[in-house]
């Protein structure tokens, strides 16, 4: 891709209204765009590593036996009051039409999926099942803040699975905390297991939190076996309760929730089966959040330094960006990059070209540590005479000369 | 994919409240749920058609130059009583929260994209460019009907474009123009550009419709040169304005509309640019719109039979349908069925394969139908005796016998 193809706007300074690092530097680097209070835009190079981190997703919960629709967000006040949250929960938008129908926001997809589900399900014969979806949520909160991490419309990931017993659903809730530990480790990010409170739901519920200092959360670990308990529900002394060892306090960001929903919401809407002995029975289920854009705002808090953001490799908007350097009077060095744009696009190589001709070098070199992709490389006037080509990490100090060769080699080319 | 995986949930009747036939044959195969008037759940059969349909707009949208972003659907009220559009669109569904706050939920975008662009648009340099999203839309329809036809919660591509004059915009218009003429062929729909009114913001504009009795629009066209226009502006005389051919008139549902936005919203948000004189100058922009689940409504409206849908090839479900019949005791069967399935995969073939075993061969033959894959396969101890596969278009009456590897050959087997 061209720089100057895809609306790539990036600002000498961040926004003075943002206080999180995310917020900062995903509105300076062109990836959001804020249009109020926690609502914001994905700027193209923000959707694109947003695109990523739900394609990781989407293909995880695939291989986890998911499959994926669409519900809608405009919930009819009716099936919100079938379960009492229509009164109960604050942070619910709803409106109401001059003609006086009624509608929430989906914060959440219990009520429409249960509601869905009376027609679908009849016999033990149907369960297993789980459904998922990646969507826009909405929800009214007081104090929307810090960016991408708590916002009032923002992307999520939610599952939910369906079971004859809790036995079955408990095996499958297992299942999901390993998709999810893999999910995180794809998404280049260290979120840790940590017990939590059940909600309204049931008893335990389990946490996957990234160590941050903007995080609203707050953990205790275990320096030993690496055990997390929500302070919420933690006993307050200073032993893990597992293995004995030291613990330590921190703040952390929730960047993913699991918990079993047990047969309420099919209570509540009477979402029952015939089982094996042709009596009926309610479903046992389990629900499954990730934050999807919340990911993305907590990554940048971890992985970024002074100069801008660091992208993981796999959720990095481009794998390498390309800069000319020098363009003025220097017809050669454009050509030469020409070249080796189009043979890295020839080579499945996912590059993010500065072409700009207006921008001198230390605009390019400020802009690419500030949107943070993986790798950069230069060609200059100085590097053509040596017949070389520059590289250096984002992460790294270190610049090298390469052969064109050992560019590519490097850069992973598929052919 | 196999059916048991897929939650594919046929229904023995089409619901008996709707009325047009992609209302009826959407929710009998199973690709769509409705929650309430105008607002439905994409199954995941259903959610697979959608996103083969939005992944072709998407290409069409990048080879012609659009970078695709994603704006918010709440947008704050400020901005719409910039255009004066809070108090004037009577279909906008606005919502007031307890603390005072008012939202609109967006069925367009220019205010959100105007009030953006405001920030990065400042000289002619920046100009010209064009930005387009896919997502969720929402209208407060006072007769939300006929299916995905016209929806109070949808999905719609809206495009934009921003340039330094209205040369400049027309020559673009007419690249979006072949676009989607382009798009339309790809998707199988045989979309009519048709001259259309200007709306609030210019003297024309043009729409694609689609022939159709379920359609809301009235067309006149020549019947020897095509041209097309909308009733709204037809002069109302039966010969054509350009050859003096014969016209008719049908009823068309509208799939896409592309207009001119001229300068209309850059006076109301001030988008100047500096022209080349160094003088500020407003922004000519274009918009361009194409109703992605109204697509695959119109589709089904137009391509069915009295047995189901009748997909085209590039945005059915899947490519074929695997059939295993008499699995009663028929081991060998479902044995041969796995292997062929397997095969399939291996080989890159888009197959649904029904591995049901409680349904007898009437009811997998009766949903093959219903959900109308191009190709259906079939094979069963006859076919086994013969060493031959059953193949038959679902678009067509004649059942061939043919060996494996000309069932491959005939699927366009990868490898």
């Amino acid at each position: 891709m061209r720089w100057s193809e895809f609306f790539i706007k990036t600002q000498r300074y961040p926004p003075a209204d943002e206080e999180s690092a995310n917020a900062k530097l995903l509105a300076q680097g062109g990836f959001i765009g804020k249009l109020a209070s926690g609502i914001y835009t994905f700027l193209p190079l923000g959707w694109r590593v947003l695109n990523k981190i739900e394609n990781i997703v989407r293909e995880e919960m695939s291989l986890a036996g998911g499959a994926e629709l669409l519900m809608p967000s405009l919930h009819p006040k009716e099936i919100w009051t079938v379960t009492g949250r229509w009164d109960s929960l604050d942070i619910l938008f709803r409106l109401k039409t001059n003609s006086g129908s009624e509608y929430a926001l989906g914060p959440t997809h219990e009520e429409v999926l249960y509601a869905l589900l009376a027609h679908h399900v009849k016999s033990y014969k149907d369960l297993p099942f789980s459904l998922y979806q990646i969507q826009t949520k909405f929800r009214n909160e007081p104090r929307a803040k810090s960016g991408l991490l708590r916002g009032r419309e923002f992307r999520m990931k939610d599952l939910y699975s369906f079971h004859e017993s809790d036995e079955d659903r408990d095996l499958y809730y297992e299942t999901i905390k390993k998709t999810y530990i893999k999910i995180f480790s794809r998404l280049g990010l260290n979120a840790i297991l940590t017990e939590a409170p059940g909600g309204t739901f049931s008893e335990r519920s389990h946490e996957f939190q990234v160590i941050a200092e903007a995080g609203e959360d707050t953990i205790y670990y275990c320096v030993k076996c690496n055990l997390a308990v929500n302070k919420e529900i933690a006993a307050g002394d200073s032993t893990c309760r597992k293995c004995g060892g030291a613990t330590e306090e921190a703040k952390a960001i929730e960047v993913g929730n699991i918990f079993p929903l047990k047969e309420k919401y099919a209570r509540d809407f009477n979402l029952v089966f015939k089982n094996k002995s042709g009596a009926n029975q309610l479903v046992s289920a389990g629900c499954y959040g990730l934050g999807t854009s919340r990911v993305m705002g907590a990554i940048v808090e971890v992985a970024h330094d002074e100069q801008g953001i660091i992208w993981p490799e796999n959720i990095a908007p481009f794998k390498a960006e390309l800069i000319t350097l020098g363009s003025n009077g220097s017809a050669n060095v454009s050509k030469e990059g020409e070249r080796i744009y189009k043979k890295m696009l020839a080579n499945g190589i996912d590059v993010l070209y500065d072409d700009r001709r207006e921008a001198g070098a230390g605009e390019k070199f400020k802009d690419a540590d500030l949107i943070g992709v993986p790798r950069r490389v230069v060609i200059s006037a100085e590097t053509m005479k040596k017949k070389k080509l520059e590289i250096k990490k984002r992460n790294g100090k270190k610049m090298e000369l390469v052969s064109e060769e050992k560019l590519f080699k490097t850069l992973g080319a598929k052919k």
